[in-house]
């Protein structure tokens, strides 16, 4: 069942971060959300990394006539995978981000003015250190799991990596230890998209450049679905109200396209897009390693790693080397491919497919 | 050894077109180039069809110190697989495009003003019936063979069940019966770039819209290349003249796609560009018949077909779903799949691969 009414937290740390560029950032606002108790030994703390424009809001209500649960409500609640009458629960929002944790739409304490593209370039190793101040802050000292797909699987990587201490397991999905060229590609014409909209004005916007950002989302759905469930989902059909030799008229895919990309525009910045973004790209578990070997060296809990068959964004191939070398390292590493037609969301879509397994390794971690 | 020094040509016909979408278009202009010479039972013509952005300029070069021959120079001359001292060859620019046959860009000669969007939507059915008057003009009854990759395939595909009896075989390299969903969601992003841009004004420009179209050019570089050609070609390298930490900073990859992407804006209307991205997307072999089987009833001659394993726009799948149907119907086709890294591309950087195979297949026929 549902965990309920939630409410979003908000903390702000009194030292600031020194970032993995070398810059300071701070103090720091993170907004997060928690659902259970943390128990008396404080052994039974989740993480759940969320992807890239997701928020702290994993799951329940913000109120009774709430529309919509939190993004991965699916998963968390009495009796679900994330079971919140055994497990503290914890999702916070990362930086960079716009839902309330500090980022580029933030007021620069320094300043009083937001900072825009003055904020610096941060990487996923830097949202996870901000995120260890927060384990300091609810007095979590190891976590039992952190838990992530695609940008939320790069944070476990970290946390596995960086914080061998502080976790147990780690469960990472749909993720990479360092997006290819391709997805880069796809991110670039996405940062493109925006840095064409005239309303962008180099960062210094009034409102979210609206007709670039939906079309930055709009790449974006291209690389979140598959060739597969575009097939099943819209194949060739053509608009109903558009005729066939309209210069205008459209395919329902591209309706899709344009309907998710302008619904974008309400709810994401548009400079704390192009931060994830570049975050995204920069990610390598191996920064400042010479290898994956080095990289994974410091692992010593259990991870599990799902990969989606028709994942093209981060294939399967890349988790699987990923598994290739812990396994070779004699890492305790499990890896799960699951067969679906629902591209890089299918973490998003089909977490049946999954949960049972996770819910396997998690006894086994906690037993 | 190349053809040498050549001329484009062009020719006005004196009828209209009736197109697919009903509406009238004309008179006609079509620019194209032959090279070798007809010969007296006029049996020696080997038509070669362009994709999306190609043009009438496949081989040789117009002056001495032109710097680059046309595009697909390598197969074309004596000695060379359509071998200029037996095979009169020609290439026309198709309608719809902008290097000199009717396009957008072209002045509607009812109104002495470009058309712009008032040009009607055009289909690869319509391009290959404007090549039909072409060849008639030529005094071609029955073309050898016509071969073409991509767009350039799909006209092939045309020729053999539109005008079965006006060709003697036909070599489709890289394309399909009809573009995935995928392809369309590609082309429905450019699409979108170029109508962002505040310059294309509705279609209504002086100055070609530069950033939209460049942005459009490079999301289909993505399409073009393939994961595998990416990593051997950019890797994760970053460009030299950045800083990691930099916003602004880009991956080889990106630097690759802006260039190229701004390269294209001295070189193809943006008009041009939308109307042939609409032609691609609404092509469709089986428009009008109830099924492929119907559509390749008509086929009499042998049909050459090669896909390319690496290339996702248009993937083998797609080829070998038409070539069963061919099969099961009896007639005479020829499959071959191409390991390749080089994605779409491939067929017109690993000429290598294919041309003996073309080569023994022409033997056959004009045998």
């Amino acid at each position: 069942m549902s965990v309920g009414i939630v409410q979003e937290q908000s903390v702000t740390f009194d030292r600031e971060l020194r970032l993995e560029s070398g810059r300071i950032l701070g103090p720091i606002t993170l907004v997060y959300e928690t659902y259970g108790t943390l128990n008396a030994d404080r052994s039974n703390a989740i993480m759940v990394a969320h992807a890239w424009t997701g928020n702290a809001h994993l799951a329940g209500k913000y109120s009774d006539d709430d529309p919509k649960p939190g993004w991965w409500d699916a998963i968390v609640g009495p009796g679900r995978l994330l079971d919140t009458d055994r497990y503290f629960v914890i999702c916070s929002n990362v930086i960079g981000s716009c839902y309330g944790s500090t980022g580029p739409a933030s007021l620069n304490p320094k300043t009083g003015k937001r900072y825009n593209l003055s904020f610096p370039v941060i990487t996923v190793r830097d949202m996870v250190r901000a995120q260890a101040l927060l384990l300091d802050h609810l007095g979590v000292d190891r976590l039992l799991t952190v838990l992530g797909g695609s940008m939320g699987g790069m944070q476990a990587l970290e946390w596995a990596t960086q914080f061998p201490e502080r976790i147990r397991s780690a469960v990472a999905l749909a993720t990479t230890s360092k997006p290819s060229p391709q997805a880069i590609a796809l991110n670039a014409i996405a940062r493109w998209a925006i840095f064409n909209d005239p309303t962008w004005r180099k960062g210094d916007y009034r409102k979210n450049p609206k007709d670039g950002l939906a079309l930055a989302r709009g790449i974006g759905h291209i690389a979140f679905l598959s060739d597969e469930s575009m097939w099943q989902k819209f194949g060739r059909r053509f608009s109903a109200r558009d005729g066939q030799f309209d210069f205008f008229g459209q395919f329902e895919i591209e309706r899709y396209l344009s309907y998710n990309g302008y619904n974008f525009v309400d709810r994401f910045d548009a400079n704390a897009f192009l931060y994830l973004a570049k975050a995204l790209d920069l990610y390598d578990v191996a920064w400042g390693c010479e290898s994956l070997e080095e990289a994974f060296a410091p692992v010593r809990v259990p991870l599990q790693f799902f990969a989606f068959s028709s994942d093209w964004l981060y294939p399967p191939y890349q988790t699987e080397e990923m598994v290739g070398v812990l396994q070779r390292l004699g890492k305790p590493v499990e890896y799960h491919l699951i067969d679906s037609a629902y591209g890089h969301d299918a973490f998003l879509l089909e977490h049946e497919t999954f949960t049972p397994l996770v819910r396997e390794f998690l006894e086994r971690v906690a037993g």
